[in-house]
């Protein structure tokens, strides 16, 4: 992979996902998950990271309902542990600061560390990252950033605190997705989707094509199908390499069930790297 | 029900369903749905009104969560469908309008619509009636909100264009919430919640305890269990009465294979009422 796209300013989760993964490559940063891939079908980039899951906000629809929109390949996953951290400008004290700038869901999962200190007013920003850059850009020293270390180390500025998030459990899943399919004889992990006829028991019978072959389900998730009112899309993800043989007759026999399936990528598990 | 809770300002959606539900009750309008749930558990409201799926948007997860944290009731349930309408302060005309004003769900069900009209600058606000109810409170000549027809009632303002959203199968379901139990004897549809231990293949065997009985499954949502990483809850509609034999046989089958199983409710379902 030549170049990367990732949500978020540069010192983004995004952007440390795809580093831990690839190593150095080249990044680009994009406002939103239309334009990282956009940045992708476009071919200003080969592939982009894409965050599928964190382990307390839950899926991160827009991406699901995207991955279905493009035709691009799943080649690899990763977990990110998320910690938070104060941050503000070099010199500023804890004691001069009296907002605190982040994403909502950064300042939702720090919400004991904003209820202890209650003088500090939270402001809603569209990135963590973005939020260390704005406090450099405009020189705001009445003011902190929720974000990563490396969104300090990024922009030049100090932490005042580390590892201020609720709860430690938080961890945030990503999808290395690339424009071009790619042979993956280390692949054990593989994502689909699918829909069925809208019929009593369809969900249960589609389940049992892996339930019958003794392959573990990680994930299954759904998403409304536009234009049919409460008819959905399932997403899952299973343990197996799609070329494997029972995998394959898996597939074959959910075949029968559905309307409509795609296999969306097979690819090493985070677990097994 | 004396006093009903809904998130919004008046002339919301939410306000719509509880009206179109229960009637002329009183109502209490929230900024927050952890403030519309906070006004139920302190007793100011008997009850409220929660959106719980858009079927464009996908679920409420937010409610999914919240449901879980209270021990409320479902005692009912409503499919609202959505019309997005442009409006604007009386004698203002379309020629004059600069910007819209509506909640990023609203604006982005009327993509087509802000396409045609590439002149006009999106603004993301937290409400749609709200946005209305900014127009008015702020004299705003030169900008139109995003709102129901009865947003538009409410703050004495005028429709420029309606039916301005791109998918016409819009609709949300509702949820009635009480803090107090209620003999439901029509009640046809039952929701529940539940977690299992994380072994391959429990939830095929958890959905086979419907599947063997003929019950129905409506919806299955997977909410993270906090504090277990890519652990879930899940949430299951099905059509039945909880008194039902057949539904009672399923829920303790059901039971011996979950580590927790909560009813949230058994309620007469939306299409048979």
């Amino acid at each position: 992979m030549r170049k990367i796209a990732f949500q978020g300013e540069s010192g983004a989760f995004s952007e440390e996902a795809a580093l831990k993964l690839l190593g150095s490559v080249e990044l680009l940063p994009c406002v939103s998950f239309d334009s990282m891939f956009e940045a992708v079908k476009s071919g200003e980039c080969d592939g982009c990271i894409a965050p599928i899951e964190n382990s307390l906000a839950g899926s991160v629809h827009a991406n699901y309902d995207l991955l279905l929109q493009h035709d691009f390949y799943i080649i690899g996953e990763i977990f990110l542990r998320i910690v938070h951290n104060l941050i503000a400008l070099p010199g500023v004290s804890f004691e001069q600061v009296r907002k605190v700038y982040s994403h909502p869901v950064a300042l939702a999962q720090c919400r004991k560390f904003c209820r202890e200190f209650r003088h500090l007013e939270q402001v809603s920003e569209y990135d963590t990252a973005g939020s260390v850059k704005m406090l450099r850009d405009q020189g705001l020293r009445d003011g902190a950033a929720i974000a990563s270390i490396r969104a300090a180390t990024v922009y030049g500025a100090s932490v005042l605190r580390t590892e201020i998030e609720d709860n430690k459990e938080n961890y945030t899943r990503f999808l290395l997705l690339s424009r071009d399919a790619k042979p993956q004889p280390s692949a054990n992990k593989t994502s689909i989707v699918f829909s069925t006829r809208n019929e009593p028991g369809m969900l249960f019978r589609c389940l049992a094509a892996f339930a019958l072959r003794d392959i573990d389900l990680t994930k299954l998730e759904s998403r409304p199908l536009h234009g049919k009112p409460w008819e959905y899309f399932f997403y899952v993800d299973f343990i197996g390499n799609v070329e494997d043989p029972n995998c394959k007759n898996a597939l074959r026999h959910l075949e029968e069930m559905t309307t409509f399936l795609r296999i969306l990528g097979s690819y090493p598990s985070a677990e097994t790297r």
